[in-house]
Parts: C-alpha cells; sequence; structure tokens
C-alpha cells in the first residue's frame, strides 16, 4: 500500500513490490497473480476491518437510521488512511469491467462481506420489511454506500467532514427510502432498481438469490452461474 | 476536439490548439481563458446539439416513458462521436470540484439548458405532477441522465448497445418514479432526494428557481436559504 500511495497504481510493479517485501518475484506471484489480486486483498481487509469496527453500533443501536449512520461513519473511519491512494487509483476502479472495480466478479468476496453488513444493519432494526424485498435492500443499501464511496474520494474538506455529513444525511435518506418500500404500490418501484442495478453492473448479480437468471454471452454470464 | 482527442486533454496546450486553428495565442486566450472554457463550449455544443434532437420526439409522444426514452437516446446518438475522447476526459470530470464536472458552477449554462430539455419532456407529458414538484422533478430526471452518461462512458459493446437497453429500461424506471412521486407519502423522500443532491454537489443548487438564492461560499449555503 505505501509502494501505490508514493508511486501511483501504474507505476509500481509485482517486482517492486516483492523487492520491498523482502520476497523473491516468484515467491510474490505464488501469492498474488497480480497487482489486481493484491488491491482484492487490500478491498477484503477493508471489508474486515470494517466488519469489526461496525460492532459496536450493531450491538448497540436497534434504530435503522443511527444503525446505517453507525455503518457508513465507521467506513469512513477505517478509509482515512487511504484516502490519498484512493484519489489517484479512482480511475482504474470506476471502470465497471475492471477487476479493479467494486461491481466486478473478481471483487465478489469483499463485496459479499459489505452486503452481509447491511443485511445485519437491516434485520437487527426495527424495521418491519416485506419477505419479498429481504434481500434487495442490503443490496440497495450498500449501493447507497458506494455512493458516499465516490462522493468521499473527491472529498477535501478538512477530515472529509462533508462525507461525515453526507453520511447522515445519505443514512436519513435510506432509512426512510427502507420504510417507505413496505407499501405494496411501491415494492415493483424497488425491484426494478434493483434489477436495473444488477443486469447492467457486471458481478453484481452474483448476490442475487436467484442463480436461474440466464443472461447472454456478456460479462453476466458467469454472474448466472448457480452459487 | 481532434486535438484533445488525439493527444489527450492533459497533454493539449492552448498554444497547439491555436496554432491548429490557424490564431496566434493572444487571440485563442482573447475568446477562451484556458481549456476549461473551451471544454465548456464543447458542453454548451452538445447540448444544442442535443436540443434540436429532441425536438422531432417531444413533437411526437405525448407518453412520459417515450418522451424520456428518445430524449436519452436522442444524447447516446448526438454523443457517438464524442465517445473516445470522453473516455480519456472522464478523470477530469468525474471530480465534482472541478470546473469540468457536469456538476460544477462553471458547467451551469449547458446544465440549465439540459435540464430544461427535462422539463420540456414532462410537462408535454400526460403525467399528472403535483405543483410542488415541477421544479425537482425535472433536475431529479437530469441527475438520471447523468448516470446514463456515466455508464455509457466504460461501455465497450459494439455500437454502445448496452448504453442504448439502458436508455431504454432507465427511462421506464424513471417514468415511473415521477408517477408515483404524486402519492403524498412519497412527495417529502422526492423533496429529500433532490436536497440531498443540491446540498452536496457544488452548483447544482444554482438551477434552482429562486433566483434570490445568495451564492455563498459553497453550494449547500444557498441550498438552505428559505424558498
Amino acid at each position: 500500500m505505501r509502494l501505490f500511495r508514493e508511486r501511483g497504481y501504474d507505476r509500481t510493479t509485482m517486482r517492486a513490490i516483492a523487492q520491498e517485501a523482502g520476497v523473491s518475484v516468484g515467491n510474490a506471484y505464488y501469492y498474488f497473480a497480480g497487482k489486481e489480486h493484491l488491491i482484492q486483498g487490500f478491498y477484503d481487509r477493508i471489508a474486515a476491518e470494517h466488519r469489526a469496527a461496525v460492532r459496536e453500533v450493531l450491538d448497540r443501536e436497534t434504530d435503522l437510521t443511527a444503525r446505517l449512520t453507525g455503518v457508513l461513519k465507521a467506513w469512513l473511519d477505517v478509509a482515512t488512511p487511504y484516502h490519498e491512494f484512493a484519489v489517484q487509483f479512482f480511475k482504474n476502479a470506476a471502470d465497471p469491467d475492471s477487476p479493479l472495480s467494486p461491481f466486478s466478479a473478481e471483487s465478489e468476496h469483499a463485496r459479499a462481506e459489505a452486503i452481509d453488513v447491511h443485511r445485519e444493519v437491516l434485520a437487527g432494526s426495527g424495521a418491519r420489511v416485506p419477505e419479498e424485498l429481504r434481500d434487495v435492500l442490503p443490496e440497495l443499501m450498500w449501493l447507497s454506500q458506494m455512493g458516499l464511496v465516490l462522493y468521499w474520494i473527491f472529498d477535501r474538506t478538512e477530515g472529509r467532514e462533508r462525507s461525515y455529513r453526507l453520511a447522515e444525511r445519505g443514512a436519513r435518506l435510506t432509512a426512510r427510502g427502507v420504510t417507505l418500500s413496505r407499501f405494496r404500490v411501491l415494492r415493483p418501484l424497488v425491484h426494478d432498481v434493483h434489477e436495473l442495478f444488477t443486469d447492467f453492473l457486471p458481478g453484481m448479480a452474483r448476490v442475487l438469490p436467484d442463480p436461474a437468471r440466464a443472461e447472454g454471452a456478456h460479462a453476466s454470464a458467469d454472474a448466472s452461474a448457480p452459487e
């Protein structure tokens, strides 16, 4: 991470990383097939740190807005040391077809972990959630977290103060959306929004409960593979 | 545009542009204070071309989904020659604090034009829209168009086929959201979503209907001013 931060992602070679870690290049490649896989390891670490960081708020709060706010702020806390890296790394991750995208099939593990956190946010709250939306809402909540991440990357305020405010406002808004989603008239819209994301973001369909969803030759092909 | 496309935005100088246009550097600077202003001119041109391109569909269709689909597809048509440029230019425009961002104060003219198109999409449709949302919905519709633009930038399919499909699906979804927004229980949510964007995206508050709104140091100051 230090090398990536100092030299930028594109200019950091596996050779340099191996040298810095005091291992042979062959050894480095034994553990990581390439730089992209190092980044996946980084994503997994962030996800695990975040999971640990939200424990306290999820054990304490039952209100949906409070739980969601806590989870979003915990993410900002955990990510703080990597802000500089995130800024220069952004152009690699913004492409949804890149393995480095948070929506890629390659990022599935970290993404599934992060969505699980939102599943727990919802399940442990007092919010009444219709059965049919129980798998859909945590994914949409995670998508709103991705919106916050995007905003945070470009946030130049002292201590990312605006991102923390957006976390609060966004959490209130998302919680309100979740509460409204129990109205029958709205459920089709929630499903449609969710389907739009899963159909158009490669890798997203992977975490869907229904593995039978057949898609064509493109990116969502593996997404439809049975879990 | 050709120079930008060939050399990339960052590596194209005003000097090179002036030379290519057969004018003196001083003359080039007389018309455009810098490269950013050339891009604003480009944004304005796209907006004007789009406005002309939607004429036919807006004169013919009254159904909201059909109008919106036509407007989004017309944008994809108009933008086709600039796809390659958009890909490499993206990292400059993605930063909401950059004057090159579609959300910046500097892009206001092109943005206001684009939002006007959506105002017309809505006004000429059969959709019943509550008075209180008449100014808010066109901006949210434009935001969904920005989502399509982001997707299009990374679309590598032949003829941007997936972007055209997203235009159709997105238009249906947005039209459904517009239709649902007349329910009283939902209106506060629509207002909140809109306020979130205007408070957190610099420049967005500018296009709000109230011209008395003082422009403070940043966008959120005016967004919180009483209506």
